[in-house]
């Protein structure tokens, strides 16, 4: 590590090598990325990112994850928030994104969504979007089911709901970026709030 | 185009090469794939490819739209079929494939979801994805909007159910293969009816 500055820690290191990471990914894509370009894209050394990653592949997981737990720590919602509220605020954070700037979202967005098509190749990774997959469903399931409980939404089958929301916002990121539909998103937010949401609030 | 045997119409030797980009990408995925891996899996010598083929690119543009022809060549839905025995039909169709052998079919989508995540870095494959987009898309929106006109649907937004339907189609056999949810059609199927079909028969 005689490389890296004195003042540098272990855990500033990777970040700055998962965001030069991320740069990389987004110039060159997730096909021709190579550890050399992941290297132009920081002012340490390249060997920086030897020493810290066992390959592009022990690399590309790490980044992955880093990635999700970015997406994830960025998702607030109200404690003290009805089950109608949280539901709503969930699906708007998961199809418009948090609070990064607008761009920086959905660059990452692009790499998650090329390294999730590419997961049908990778066990690995795979296993990483799986539990990802599981805590956006689960907790869109859990506020349905609070919901019900507390009789505010018609007793419906929150956990088909929940995937249903949750594959449609899906599809709805994937088409903005591959098709270059902007308002994927939004069209996505109408047709959820007609179409899904309306079984919770039979009587509206 | 010595190479080729004199009984073999252009026609053929592009449904051979395309066969062959079919089962190397299966082998390689598209991130790996070389133009000798093509050559490896066919009879005819190599420069068959390069005499249709002007390179890799036009190679895979050409084989996704073999694809995409191929799987709506393959949708068959009775001509005098009521709106309602329709839709179904359709849905049924995008989601579980068409009358190909199981394997055959998921494979196939392998290609297109990979081809269709890397869209995002590339315009002309991004408009054959639209292009099929919007003919899936305007199918559901045709036959919804059929409905409606006979009195047999409920007057919904015919545009936004259509879209909704085709994003969950998507983002099911996405998942079925990226995160190898093997239910997930199934699933869908169930949440299409329950949540999204069933504003269309609002009296049952």
């Amino acid at each position: 590590m005689s490389d890296a500055p004195g003042t540098v820690s272990a855990k500033d290191t990777e970040e700055v090598i998962m965001e030069a990471t991320f740069r990389a990914l987004s110039k060159h894509g997730y096909t021709d990325l190579r550890m050399r370009d992941i290297g132009e894209e920081m002012d340490l050394t390249r060997q920086v990112i030897h020493y810290h990653f066992d390959g592009k592949y022990d690399l590309l997981s790490s980044f992955l994850e880093y990635v999700i737990d970015q997406y994830e720590g960025s998702v607030e919602v109200d404690a003290g928030a009805d089950p109608r509220t949280e539901l709503d605020a969930r699906i708007d954070q998961c199809l418009f994104g948090p609070e990064f700037e607008e761009f920086s979202h959905w660059d990452r967005m692009k790499v998650y969504h090329e390294l999730y098509t590419h997961a049908q190749n990778d066990g690995e990774h795979r296993e990483i979007f799986n539990e990802h997959y599981d805590r956006i469903r689960g907790s869109i399931v859990d506020v349905v089911e609070a919901g019900i409980e507390q009789g505010i939404f018609a007793p419906v089958n929150a956990e088909r709901m929940g995937q249903l929301i949750t594959d449609v916002i899906h599809a709805a990121r994937g088409r903005r970026m591959a098709l270059g539909h902007e308002d994927a998103p939004d069209e996505a937010r109408a047709a959820i709030d007609e179409f899904i949401l309306n079984s919770l609030y039979p009587d509206e």
